[in-house]
């Protein structure tokens, strides 16, 4: 049992540590580029240098472990993360025990979407019991997360933990399929959800109606907002599917709350009632007994508070 | 700890039950029609008279308790079910302290298709520990069942237990949107996976593709096996409407096992090659790390062996 931990968010391109007390709240932050170009071993080094400075800082307290969030599949047992390209020398070499073996400390890995929805979830829970943090879990102990970003990342928590399956692969709620003869997915399928309702969904789409060959999804959301009819039937349609989808996860988990996450969620106004009417109309039982289905609350930061309560949750 | 449990499988035609020993040996069983036409209290009535009638048998013998296994949704602390069509008068009745208050002895209600999962889990995982039933489960944690009968019951295994949701509503597989904006579905919805590949599917598409207006799933496999072209494809049309579902739910769950029963896996040949063509195409979990994808073994036993199985369950 130690005072706080560490969380770490481990991208393609920034990497975040940052220091959590054992009650949620946020000691310190530290952020800055993955060096990825400068090889596996320098972002290693750059991990356990983050680590070290935070605990340096909080040399007084104890420190109960580390978390570190990686986008890819984590093989728990092994330590070892897989299929993460924007990651190049990571496969299958042993993340967990090299950050382990630089700062001499407990490391856990987790996915960065499993990550964000612990992370949502933990301080949902800090709040229903009256603690300071905000977040919108407030005590479930179930809940699916959408994080709507460049692809749509998912995570479930069941019993107030990490539905991680069996090859650290479940929660792939992005690959649902959609559209079944859709638009073709880099995972080899057709129609998968993150091809209608992320954020590299909303710029392919606005190519695709000659809004513009490079229009951000921020871009294409203020042409919504100025009236462009294209644009808003872009968000439709991202409504569209995230209804399909919400429909499908209800029908299958029955959870009391479904979080949505992600840059995406900004446009949270254009995609919102298209997404409930779909919703509505798929789902029997959303239309009798409607789950909460809510925007995330922590932004960026789920994924650090996610990291850093991994090893605050082990018993 | 009792000796032995009783689990009742109670469906809107038949009404059964059955006397399990702690070690998974069905010692008795009875079987008859539901009284459904003489109205609830004779059905319940029916129910008490079945258990008593094997508790008597085995007088010798401790009772833990009895489960009871019924088509609808279980609200698990009122002890009540609902959405129960084939069982007039029984919304919001409490069942389950009707049936205690006759036989004097602890009741736990289950949907029937999370009873059939729970009974092919428990006795795969005798199989493994060395017990002589047989079973397909094997030891694994976790995983999925679907039924695919008048439409497609599923039933999710996590960590051993039933996945029953908030509202007991979890596990609704066989309404998985499949296709957008196919076939209506009694929910409301269109396109539900139990339009395509439930025994009833089966039936209406022969009818749509003018095979005859009241040919039974069985008549329109013997077609298939006969050669008919069109048989043959509304058995490869349900091999790609499971494919769909199978890959949605490898994608969330990345379970080890996923299991399908009912009636309609007697047309297993004709179905099989094509859902897996479908799987491989749309999961790319299923293309790297192939989870078992089996026959359910236990039939319509399945389900007297869960039901049974819940109070032995318990701690």
């Amino acid at each position: 049992m130690g005072d706080f931990a560490i969380g770490v968010d481990l991208g393609g391109t920034n990497l975040r540590a940052a220091a959590v007390s054992r009650e949620g709240t946020m000691l310190r932050k530290i952020a800055g580029a993955t060096p990825v170009s400068a090889g596996r071993d320098a972002v290693i080094a750059d991990i356990v240098r983050s680590i070290q400075a935070l605990r340096d800082e909080l040399s007084g307290e104890r420190l109960a472990g580390v978390g570190v969030g990686i986008p890819g599949y984590i093989l728990m047992e092994k330590g070892i993360v897989s299929g993460a390209p924007n990651l190049p020398g990571f496969e299958n070499y042993p993340v967990r025990d090299e950050i382990e073996k630089g700062i001499g400390a407990r490391v856990i890995l987790e996915n960065d979407a499993n990550a964000a929805a612990l992370g949502e979830h933990w301080l949902g829970e800090k709040q229903r019991i009256g603690g300071q943090q905000t977040g919108t879990g407030q005590g479930v102990q179930d809940m699916v997360m959408l994080t709507l970003g460049t692809g749509i990342g998912g995570g479930i928590i069941l019993g107030g933990r990490v539905l991680r399956g069996h090859l650290g692969m479940a929660g792939e709620i992005g690959h649902i399929t959609v559209v079944p003869n859709g638009y073709p997915c880099g995972c080899g399928n057709n129609g998968c959800a993150e091809k209608y309702a992320s954020a590299t969904a909303v710029s392919a789409m606005a190519k695709l109606l000659n809004l513009g060959h490079d229009l951000s999804a921020e871009q294409v959301y203020r042409l919504a907002l100025d009236g462009n009819e294209r644009a808003q039937a872009i968000f439709e349609s991202v409504g569209v599917a995230l209804g399909t989808v919400l429909a499908d996860l209800i029908n299958i988990f029955d959870a009391p709350l479904y979080l949505l996450g992600g840059g995406l969620t900004g446009a949270w106004e254009l995609f919102e009632p298209v997404m409930i009417r779909e919703l509505s109309r798929r789902s029997f039982t959303y239309r009798n007994h409607p789950p909460r289905i809510e925007r995330a609350k922590l932004g960026s930061d789920a994924g650090l508070y996610g990291a850093a309560y991994l090893p605050l949750q082990m018993p």
